[in-house]
């Protein structure tokens, strides 16, 4: 079977009721693209950054082509004379001569989330950068049992979710698995800055003697946010990206995916489970 | 019982096997927060619009405390001086005066992310401004059983989303059902990014003979995008919110939510659905 570029396979452990299996995975791959603009009549042609997204690589051509067409930035496909492909993660889109580009226009169409930059770098390379923190070398361990409760006790107090299906939580527990607090939120990010911007403001950072268990999927802004704030233990009920996984490994960090059921998916930093 | 501040109430048509019922449903809020620093020394105090990200009401000053610290921009709370409320929609963080502030550093932690901007004008006035297409005046309808089976044929068609469980797809179909293609992504304003971008380097827009099918859920910058390109009918496998039903409205657009299991609910546009 061909590979998709989309997917990255890996080692885990697979944990289900007393078994674990060692195994390989696949993830989707979580990459930044880049994308530039060229612009701006002959002799006086210029270029700018005009967005970095987090992406799955493949359909990078037409990733770029829909974004500046659904933020009105090209009103069709004739307004690009020319795309070039500088890395893997970055694309230049060079449009005709003679269209003009509102740059205020521009400005106003992007709004930032939160997250590391990164700048046309490798990914992990810049969050090196940005990132000081990294899980403090006093390392403990929990028994399995813990993680398979989690899920059933954020659920128990996810209020709105119930009662929307619409939102994404993030839950604090103590190394025993108790229950602290947790946030929700329609962006899987805020929910998480909220449960961080709430120990910030009772002096509770860092968070290096807890659990993070997230109610989604694991993406690489989540895993970047939690090394922030010391947290040495993020468990999602879905599954992680590839980045996610990079960077829990470089953080060392302990990752697992797919809780539910009586089972779940070490991904990273398998030291801190007792099986 | 208290009502959360990030639910609201709007009436739907709820279609099960041949049941219609008319009744409340809850949807998550989704509206827009800027954050807005001030900082610099006394006498040279600055302000600048740092984040503008769609959020869920409730929980705003930890959810910009949390941004701030793990973006590198507060080292602590003590860092902050004073946090004000302009309006429900923004939140403006003043910095003691002896903090210094590293701009480069700044413009580096925020990417964007593809949306109509925001700008602190009320979410939907802005759209209004960005967004000129809505959906044209020659309307059609189809049968509810073409709802019903939409996810079905995504779900054979998404080969990466089986394997990792980590994507989420954006599939287009023409009025009979039929599928027509379908673009996959770790982001899901990037898969409709991909699909839309297709369909403009094939010269295929605007899709006002088609129907768009989202595996997840449906918020505003969906809409948006889809509304771009001219889609009237948006069918989503999860959950919509606050927001992208009123967009759906303003647009003139179908929107329904929760297609699974043989039923579905409908949230705006009725008029294209014959039950």
């Amino acid at each position: 079977m061909m590979q998709s570029p989309g997917i990255a396979q890996l080692p885990i452990q697979k944990i289900q009721d007393a078994d674990i299996l060692e195994m390989m995975d696949e993830l989707v791959i979580e990459e930044p693209l880049e994308i530039r603009l060229q612009y701006g009549p002959a002799g006086d042609r210029r270029e700018q950054s005009v967005s970095i997204t987090m992406r799955t690589p493949g359909d990078d051509i037409p990733l770029a082509m829909g974004f500046l067409f659904t933020e009105g930035i090209i009103p069709d496909a004739d307004a690009v004379e020319m795309i070039s492909t500088y890395t893997s993660n970055s694309i230049l889109i060079s449009l005709q001569k003679n269209i003009s580009l509102d740059l205020t226009k521009l400005q106003r169409h992007f709004y930032t989330t939160s997250s590391c930059g990164v700048c046309g770098k490798s990914s992990l390379e810049a969050l090196r950068s940005v990132c000081p923190s990294s899980a403090s070398a006093s390392e403990w361990q929990i028994s399995k049992d813990i993680i398979h409760h989690l899920p059933a006790r954020l659920f128990q107090q996810q209020a709105i979710f119930s009662s929307t299906g619409g939102l994404h939580a993030a839950a604090l527990f103590d190394k025993k698995g108790d229950f602290l607090y947790s946030k929700e939120d329609i962006g899987r990010h805020n929910a998480l800055d909220k449960l961080i911007g709430s120990a910030l403001q009772d002096s509770n950072l860092p968070l290096d003697n807890h659990l993070l268990l997230l109610s989604g999927r694991a993406c690489f802004e989540l895993i970047q946010k939690a090394a922030m704030a010391g947290i040495q233990l993020v468990a999602a009920v879905g599954a992680p990206s590839s980045l996610a996984v990079q960077l829990a490994q470089e953080y060392n960090m302990t990752l697992i995916g797919f809780v539910r059921d009586q089972r779940f998916n070490i991904y990273a930093g398998q030291q801190r489970i007792r099986i």
